[in-house]
């Protein structure tokens, strides 16, 4: 951990609610053992001996939160996305996905997803590995080392899938479980595990079973696919015929939230009003991913009823399904698609704003990590600083214009500190 | 023109159709006084003592064509989007084109929308400058320097605008457009000009019917919108109250293609069977622009009927309701509406693929510059050669699947080499 204090000069937006954006211009950001302690327009008198990083001019925002991303499918994304969700798993990812027991493999690949990732707006994610330990850990040491907090899923599965992928039995499927967190146990200061059965089609009853077990034991946080695709959701109720509705599956194994069981649930394109309500209920996080959903035909999610009735929720990537590991980009897409499903699906619920998809991407889904996503006093200090001069037209912008216009066009490469717990990345 | 030929060496795809792709690993594409003569995958002899450039590795594809985009929008592109098409323009765009009554201003934004299009993969674009005569030369001054291949309009409107952008009167309005064009004359290579009345709500049957009068003169090609957004439509029936339908409008006043007024008209997205049956019947181009219909929120233009009824079809950008110059990032945009129109709104009608959108964005609407957008013989040769190998996984990739990852992902970073008309572009 930083012990130390330092203040960053520059134009500071930050969310608090959906509906409310902060914003000071030309401010001072004090920070404090990896901790925000306030912005403010001028410096106070007791910080004035505080080294300063000096970004007048450049936009300063929160770290954003990627809470649903596939770490072994960065290699692919972008690629065969004329196939829908089952179709596209069974052709492209686990295939893919299935090399991940090479270590060399792995490691070349993994590697090129964290510093990708490290260079982006990103700060903290939810990350699914594959059901391969080596690979997992592997993984971990190289997310660990890049500064960024994530949660990495070693990934289970036992049936519905390749041989060399799937891990054979539910009892193979626990033990390499309990191998892996074995493995990882005080390895790590930035790196958590989360336990992720892929979906219901990979995992039997009996692997359910046991992960429900695991995460009673262990109190681990939980990640894992919901009603994405039509084709899947009549899937998951003929494999489960004793659940209501899809996310019942997972509930009945107690891996649907709750307060010791803290849960992200991707997609829930399709969640009906009894899911909602239950999730709502748990406390079930939404990882909203509208490029993926758009890619594979899926369909647009209800963001809109989700935010009305306070279901928690952040964006997800999803790559490969989604092409994009930037955050900011989800935004963009998931205000487009807020659009489409306004214009063409329910005009009864508005389009999302820019304000709710900059909330839903840095607090939404930071807080699923704690006090992450904000520069509000104690919150963790994670900060992106963008040069966005090359945007900026003669007639100027006001600071909520810059916001609007990195969310529809930053890249990467616009991105030129990072802190990460008050912790520079590069 | 460039007398000489060359070599150019590679890994090429091509499109003839919107079902074939045409693939040459490792070939050698050789032009000849700005055309090609063909792909071939041995160097034949009576080449073999030819220049080479040598992109081996490289894709190497057709320049793209930007069917249609706002010159003067490109300052302030991803801003206020939050609005739909009449307000957007009244809040935003109608402001904003004011400015253009300044040369100085006009000149520091032209140069770095013409800068920014340079670098990136389109070779060839139909351009909205704004209303004022001197910003629309200077404009085409710039395009012709670039080396790119452009039509440029002077923007015509005389109702429903501020005085700062409007003409004042028809008569002004056609006077203003024949002054353009007599400075214009002889003074360009690569830039012609493009009548371009606004759309009907800008300009009154008096200047429509000028601008008509212009068009049998000059054989000029024209540019417009049509059919964008159901409260437009409303509004040019009331507007039009002789017009069967909103093309019917420009076409009272002889200015809706035909063998002797090439069209385009951007958008098309409510379009029914009659206006569809006029276009194709008069061969009027649909510039399809999925990124701005999405976010004005105008909703998703019936793409593969168009292509089912043989309408020629090309892709713009519509910079600003667009957010990106790039065309590939307009083909990923046409992918991704097409599967949510399939899931949402038609299933009878199936989404896009990658061919079909690299169709449209190459040769598509390229053919209306003529031979333009393919390496087939006797096509004049615009290329653009990206380097794609930051993005290649270990396991490797085919040709096809290199060109789809280049749609989604391609940056204009990624484009190394551009020719025109076989003439290099830096």
């Amino acid at each position: 951990m930083q012990e130390h204090a330092f203040v960053i000069r520059g134009d500071f937006c930050w969310s608090r609610t959906p509906q409310e954006l902060h914003q000071v211009r030309n401010g001072w950001l004090v920070c404090e053992n990896g901790c925000s302690a306030g912005v403010f327009p001028e410096l106070p008198e007791r910080y004035r001996n505080l080294p300063v990083l000096d970004y007048r001019g450049h936009l300063i925002v929160p770290g954003l939160t990627d809470l649903h991303v596939h770490a072994p499918q960065y290699t692919f994304r972008g690629l065969g996305m004329d196939l829908e969700l089952l179709d596209w798993l069974n052709t492209y990812t686990f295939p893919e996905e299935s090399h991940y027991g090479d270590l060399a493999y792995a490691e070349t690949a993994y590697r090129r997803f964290v510093e990708d990732m490290r260079h982006g707006p990103n700060t903290r994610a939810c990350v699914f590995a594959t059901t391969h330990v080596d690979a997992t850990v592997l993984l971990m040491d190289l997310l660990e080392k890049s500064g960024l907090v994530t949660m990495v899923g070693k990934v289970n599965m036992d049936r519905n899938c390749p041989d060399t992928l799937g891990e054979g039995s539910a009892e193979a499927s626990d033990r390499h479980t309990r191998d892996w967190l074995r493995r990882i146990q005080g390895r790590y200061e930035r790196t958590t595990p989360i336990l992720t059965p892929r979906f219901i089609p990979s995992c039997t009853d009996d692997l359910m079973e046991r992960l429900g077990r695991i995460q009673k034991e262990t109190g681990l946080p939980v990640q894992s696919h919901l009603s994405e695709n039509p084709g899947e959701i009549a899937w998951v109720q003929e494999l489960c015929p004793f659940s209501k509705f899809y996310g019942d599956a997972y509930d009945a194994f107690g891996l649907f939230g709750g307060e010791n069981c803290p849960t992200i649930m991707a997609h829930c394109v399709w969640s009906g009003d009894e899911e909602i309500a239950r999730m709502k209920e748990r406390g079930v996080y939404v990882a909203h991913c509208p490029d993926s959903n758009t890619n594979l035909s899926s369909g647009i999610a209800p963001v809109r009823r989700f935010l009305e009735e306070g279901v928690p929720m952040g964006l997800g990537s999803d790559v490969a399904a989604g092409t994009h590991v930037s955050i900011f980009r989800s935004m963009s897409e998931a205000l487009q698609v807020s659009k489409l499903r306004w214009r063409l699906v329910d005009p009864s619920r508005k389009a999302l704003t820019a304000h709710e998809v900059f909330y839903l991407g840095s607090v939404g889904g930071g807080s699923f990590f704690g006090k992450v996503g904000s520069f509000d006093p104690g919150y963790e200090l994670d900060a992106v600083v963008l040069d966005d001069r090359r945007y900026t037209p003669q007639s100027g912008m006001t600071l909520e214009q810059r916001l609007e216009r990195m969310i529809y066009l930053s890249e990467d490469r616009d991105v030129v500190h990072k802190l990460v717990k008050g912790r520079a990345l590069f």
